[in-house]
């Protein structure tokens, strides 16, 4: 960060350095033709979506617990005045193209808002999205037929966490994102940047995204420190994303042994517990969390990172383990309602 | 309509005579304050919508089928800015206090659009959501917690057969409307009218729907004679729609014994057939409808008015039967994509 | 009315007849290619704005008294999420070239909302906006350069009086639509129709714009009546304008007579005038007109239509030259606030 | 920067240190009980309009430049669906409460969005508006009337150079702010931070104003460093500003001496030279000032701060010298358009 540079990244026709240098890495590693500096994750979803979508009706096709749809705060119909479809994957885990052959909205009846973007998540809650699945949807997407003169359906990929997916299935970077119009990846997740996003996609969606960045007030002048930031975690992080799996994992293992319902497969960095079904209140799962000195989200959803110990792992499984003992011998536990920023 | 009124609705300070009277008598049937005529079932609900809906971010909860959401062309998200959660009922028929439990969105949380609006459907694809059913709703929603200084959650009744639903169950129309704080009632469709919608809350709600009415394009001159139209339509048509609902009836016993499937259940003046299930090509199903002097929407939706004889009926009956008899025969069928208007 | 047509306009493929011919009429006058039936001077140019605009940002140039910027209750940025340039004309009655040189905002600074459609109005508050003006703007508006693969910035005309503007300046209506790509009329304004307005335009924008008259629940099962009545009320009005022109303008003459400032020329069939100049209270005005047995704005604006007979015009220049003269003799006029729908 | 804290401002309840450090400057700086860090001054402008917004049909009244309307990439509209009324200073240079009584709109008639919010702008193009023009303003918009259940019109102030016109004036920040319900305030223009504004109001607004933040794309997770810069930028610039607007005072004379016409009156940091008017190119004019090391705005707007010396301010005053008598001596100047960033 000392060394990065303080351009303005508004005014200056070639940028800031820094912020240059990062765009070029996402550009190399995507293989992609343009990438762009967003401020954070839902900031650059919403412009990749908002970009895509021209005039209303639109909708756009997503898995019903889509980041972009769930947890962006209502950003999609007041930025792009777009419906959404909300499908529920057939197998459980993630959609598939039968999924999306049978919520499509085609073109051409006044009545129905047509599809003009499918948006996919990968990871998502944990879960890798195959490249196999997001092939076959790219395909199908991309050659439905359209009302003349307008442009294909466009494939979004939330990648937020997309590193984690991408090496957990062992697959290409660059093959992955040629299922994909755009991508969002976010550095400030997994990968430990204190703040901010990169969008890639073509030069034109590029260039025209820069606009709706300066709308949504994401325009600053020298971000330059907090690219060069970006840029570093990037590097150090990707390669340690394979111990971060393997110790979530293991933990994964211990709670199962320990009594817990894990509601989806453990493919990344996060389980997810189901809590209600085995009976631990919230309220009891943060506090044994808390007394082990581990901040846990009351939604039973333990994300692992890599400067996540297996010591911390360790006292983690330990914690819970007294938990489930405490609640099968019956003792009372902590049943308030818990509030604040958590789900 | 020779005997209807002239007056100016928008620039009279009173409004239009004829618009009045069928205005009250809304009022009177549906026990609500006021009422306001509205050009179209859409307008009507989408009037009401963005009357309840204040500030982003906030949800609209609704069944996955709501026709505020499928069938009005996106135009909940541009014009009230509101994101939509699309709830599959468990019981597969309507809507519960069940459902809206699970998925109803609490205030409160920065990332997540909270439930403003609970918006049901009566009937829906011809089913009834039961008195006993909305009533349990309403009482839970009315009491679910929000922020301080908000107004409750709202309740609205897209009511566009509603007529239809209360007659067929058989249940007081004004202890339904209590249910709701805004109800749309379309006086065009099984009602007859040339056009128009009426929407009944209280005059507050009333009051402020009047710039949305403008807003929209609602506003008109002498729009006397179709609200008159429109009061005679109803006082004519509702005392013939359990005679509609008995010849849909007989009609849904004669197509199950030909062999169809029907995917709901038959209560109002709807039969829905599961073409796709019974191998049935929809181009095959508008061609047998007309060659009987029949017109069929492709999707297998048949709806019933009180214009529609016994002998027609009779005629689709028996025009239905041959398709199915050629399809067992293994008949070559028309197969082509049908397009148009229809869905 | 009684010999229109009574097809469903939403559902059949064809449409409705009386629609049809109505449209048809329209297409034959302006020389466009296609027409559209809406309900109301709003929903035709609101539905005209929304169609020429896509992705924002963008900004629509306007007179700073546009209709559709002050008096469609705040529509534009709702619908179409656009912005808007307010232009006070140079001349001080309608937009010239020069004034839209200066204020249109060039594409690609990613700072600004550039102009993509150029609204004017004709007539507007009773002024022509002379085809030379409109012939001189088109022009430098359709070779104003934008980004590659963007269409010219569009240009629309809010017709709602347009067919008083025409006879007044003695123009041809074909020649006049030339200039523009959509054009708005309204039927229930002077033209004396129960409600509605055709828009036209190419055949690709009016289908687009089908789309939004659903959306903004303009669509109408039955409205063949409507139309009936709007055609016959075109045909029976439009011979008569001179004469209500002349008839304005005498009846202006008097008033100048009686001592009354007019703010703007006299040209169709308004006069504004300036009460607040002329020390007039608003109520007084209102009051002297309503005991002569006229309904007046308290604006100042006389508005004149085929049904004012030369009788009725002459009370009202007795009326309002009793209330100068008490005026003059200091007389103790009603100075308490006007409300209601007017201004 | 290096002593910065490293919380999450998204999901810690208490909020990042750094960040909390900054807010509570401002709080106790402009005497207001909350504030909120946002990224940039459109992000805050945007979020504070977007929160005293509520339901449309509404307008904002403000300045025709105001920079909330005019600079942030229509933003208003897509936001907020607001409507804006954009008022030309009677004075030619600031705002008045005449102007502002003149183009308000009131409350009640459905044709007319009313004004909700009036946004006021000091310094704007380096003008200052008054204190007691502010005041004057404040006074009547707060009195005036609004329809029952109604909060009174909001105030807000784009004070993104707030410190400079404070300076300026001589008067006192809290008393300046008191005028208003929200204030925005940059940080990254003249007082130098790498990014961010912070916006104050009451408790109430500033707890809503976190929901668009988020919505915007501004919820970053480790902004503590920048935070921390910002408010070393803070304290460090605040004292530097009067010698800033002395420096850009006597630049100014010496460019009127030299010949040049000033626009507006030179009262803080900006001198707006009327290039148009001199025939001097733009082209030209930034190609002098390139040659002696100075980067020009091709408008003619000259930014002064506090890194500024009075050699390079020096420097420029040669050079522009040099300019108006190439030009007096009818020597070919540069002429070609100038493109890019700059307008």
């Amino acid at each position: 960060m000392i060394e990065s540079s303080f351009q303005d990244d508004m005014y200056d026709a070639e940028g800031d350095e820094s912020v240059n240098r990062l765009q070029d890495r996402l550009v190399e590693l995507t293989g992609k033709e343009a990438a762009m500096w967003a401020l954070s994750g839902t900031m650059g979803n919403q412009i990749c979506l908002r970009t895509h979508l021209t005039q209303p009706p639109h909708s756009v096709l997503l898995d019903h617990r889509a980041h972009v749809h769930c947890w962006e705060s209502g950003a999609l119909p007041v930025m792009s005045q777009a419906s959404v479809t909300q499908v529920h994957p057939k197998n459980g885990i993630h959609l598939t193209v039968e999924d999306v052959k049978k919520h499509i909205i085609a073109d051409g009846n006044i009545h129905f808002p047509p599809t003009r973007v499918v948006s996919l998540e990968n990871s998502l809650s944990g879960t890798i999205l195959p490249l196999k699945a997001a092939q076959e949807i790219s395909e199908f997407v991309r050659n439905y037929p359209v009302e003349e003169g307008r442009p294909p359906i466009a494939m979004h990929l939330d990648g937020a966490r997309l590193f984690d997916a991408i090496t957990a299935e062992g697959v290409d970077l660059k093959e992955y994102c040629a299922c994909f119009d755009t991508v969002s990846i976010c550095l400030a997740k997994g990968l430990g940047a204190p703040m901010g996003s990169v969008i890639v996609g073509s030069k034109k969606f590029i260039n025209r995204a820069k606009y709706f960045r300066k709308m949504f007030g994401g325009g600053t002048r020298q971000p330059g420190m907090m690219a060069a930031a970006a840029l570093s975690a990037l590097e150090y992080t990707m390669p340690l994303l394979p111990q971060v799996h393997s110790l979530t994992r293991s933990t994964a293992n211990s709670l199962r042994d320990a009594g817990y319902t894990i509601s989806l497969p453990v493919q990344t960095n996060m389980i997810v517990l189901d809590l209600e079904n085995d009976g631990i209140p919230p309220a009891a799962f943060v506090e044994y969390g808390k007394r082990a000195g581990v901040t846990l989200f009351p939604t039973g959803r333990l994300v692992f990172h890599h400067q996540i110990s297996p010591e911390a792992a360790a006292r983690l499984v330990s914690a819970l383990t007294r938990l489930m003992e405490d609640k099968n011998a019956g003792k009372a536990l902590e049943n308030h309602k818990v509030t604040g920023g958590y789900v």
